[in-house]
């Protein structure tokens, strides 16, 4: 259940004193042979995008699609910190980089935290080689490489789908600012398969695309949203819509524990959007929804209000015809033809004390579809986020 | 301070029974000569749109800018109710045009409450011709008015601006769902200007543009929206544009009074974005910064933790560079050039500690400015929303 079970892979995690509390904050993940493989990612969209976004996302043009290593830090964001926060994401890669004996630009960086605190580079990087040692090739240590990566995360997000012939392992962090595109979200994909770069990289963005983009928890795209695929190639030649399914369940898997460990969320709601005119459409309208403060407050309150579903379905920007609609809680349909109908009550309350609401609203319209993942917002979120400290 | 200081107006408010508390939940403003005079109205862009919305568009459409009364309740929403909820405006403004022996599309309806029950007319009409028969013209009956639209609002909302040889009066309702374009509101605003209504429903839309589209609570667009304007003429011409600027004084201390009074809210922030490349950039990196739930929270904490502010303004769509920008709090720098900058925290703390908070935002690129008014989000909201019970 780890990076580490695709062939090919080492990894580690441990603490560099990032985090005061000294709990693990740096993970690293490589290739086996210390050799550069190929790589791909996607980051945020976000145009103040951190140091190690920018770092990475020139290193990965500079390669055409290699990597040696992916170096992941928490505590500490490394975003809005200047000219000092480039120069500690190359300092970082290049102590990684020399431990392997590679180019600097061979090796990733993403980091998660707070933002605007400059990154402590002087009281922490001296503690960076003691970390690379520990470097091994089992699943434990792609836990710990996990583990390290967690900020206010419950527990560590680790998932392996087998593939015909080959295998994807993963991992991630999340628990707030989740958003397409994409969640905040640090997250490293490990595969043996043989894949070129390109290839790759197509697949993984389709891969995000319907999962990781199709989750929704707070509406925020943070300055650090990272995820990173490497392939070591040691399992041979994959069929590439095979590997695009493999990861595209991965990334289904990571999103999910995302959501179930979102920050303060006591429900997951399961939103289907259809009937809308494309799929397009389906989606504006579930943004609209999966991002409603009311909705998200209905559900932490267990009330099938659906009248703030309409309302949300119709200010989407998208064609909306009342007399069309219709609303249903687990299945069981409390709306239709735009108005009130007779439904079980008890029915719709007991889905509505399961921690999983599925929440589907057909606009009557068409053909467009589409799902979002989003949780309720109670005194939990506020908890998290009202100081940081 | 109220809808009937401007001459030519009789205003009440009572109970009909819609609210099964008997609290009052009916208001009516009308033309004191019982005639019909110049209206002019702006409503919900929600496709949604709630009967009484649909009703009060056309009979303005029809009348060409008519209209003897205003009738407004609150208690329920006649939102997503279908023909019935349709028949039931119908009623309504029938049985108020019969009391004034005029059409009965030139009354005007409003209505605010739960979306999607059934409005109950059998059980509630009968009560209207008794309320109808204690419509007066003191200042009290206006104040008994205001305090009939209120649903979770803790205070009654009115105003009075006097301009040169003519005044404006104004009522509303806020709360909760205030978002661009607009807030779920009701408003009622009077004036004794002579004003022709094509020139009364331009000079409403531009007070209204600067006022209450610049007031963003929870980014809900409400399904009942209704701002409307009645001018009796009894004082003669008056200079369009002084108009307009009485107007827009009108509603701009009623969107305050909404921010002042939002549902839970603990804070009132003014938000002002400038330096960005034209206004309507500011105004879209504002819109996100106000919605943002990170933000809000951080202002319900009172933590000046600007790096989500920075965050939400570079993801807003509109053109920005984290090298330029800078973000104060009640006029102390805390970001320059994208990065922390040394400040006086002990001021900003003092000033994080006060009801109404300043936040601007220089995003460095041009001239572009706008403001907003945003509340934070703290337990109070959840509690408000979280069950309609």
């Amino acid at each position: 259940m780890s990076v580490t079970t695709p062939k090919g892979f080492i990894a580690t995690g441990g603490s560099m004193g990032i985090k005061p509390t000294g709990r693990p904050d740096v993970a690293i993940v490589a290739s086996a042979t210390g050799a550069p493989i190929v790589a791909a990612a996607t980051f945020t969209t976000n145009l103040a995008a951190a140091a190690p976004v920018q770092w990475s996302r020139a290193a990965l043009e500079a390669t055409c699609g290699e990597a040696t290593a992916v170096l992941m830090t928490s505590g500490n964001a490394n975003a809005a910190t200047g000219q000092a926060g480039k120069d500690a994401v190359a300092d970082l890669a290049t102590a990684v980089a020399n431990h392997f004996g590679v180019a600097s630009n061979t090796v990733l960086v993403g980091q998660t935290g707070l933002i605007g605190i400059p990154f402590p580079l002087a009281a922490t990087s001296n503690q960076l080689p003691g970390v690379l040692k520990t470097l091994g090739g089992t699943v434990t240590d792609g836990h710990r490489a996990a583990e390290a990566i967690m900020t206010t995360d419950t527990f560590a997000k680790e998932v392996v789908v087998e593939g015909p012939g080959f295998s994807v392992g993963g991992m991630a962090k999340g628990a707030a600012m989740l958003a397409p595109n994409m969640a905040t979200m640090l997250c490293v994909l490990t595969t043996d398969a043989a894949v070129e770069a390109t290839v790759l990289k197509e697949r993984l963005l389709a891969a995000v695309e319907v999962t990781f983009n199709r989750l929704l928890t707070d509406g925020a795209r943070s300055t650090n949203d990272t995820v990173i695929c490497l392939a070591s190639g040691v399992a041979g030649p994959a069929d590439p819509d095979a590997l695009e399914a493999a990861l595209t369940e991965a990334c289904a898997s990571l999103a999910e524990m995302m959501a179930e460990d979102a920050e303060g969320a006591t429900k997951v709601i399961h939103l289907v959007v259809q009937g809308a005119t494309d799929d397009a459409a389906a989606h504006a309208a579930a943004r609209n929804v999966a991002d409603s403060l009311l909705v998200k407050c209905s559900m932490n309150g267990e009330d099938p209000y659906w009248g703030r579903v309409v309302s949300e379905l119709a200010t989407a920007g998208v064609p909306f015809d009342l007399d069309r609609c219709e609303v249903s809680y687990g299945g069981i349909t409390v709306c239709r033809g735009g108005e009130a109908v007779a439904h079980d009550a008890a029915a719709v309350t007991a889905h509505m004390r399961e921690r999983h609401i599925t929440l589907t609203c057909d606009l009557g319209l068409g053909e467009g579809a589409a799902t979002m993942l989003t949780v309720d917002l109670g005194y939990g979120y506020i908890d998290e986020n009202r100081t940081t400290s």
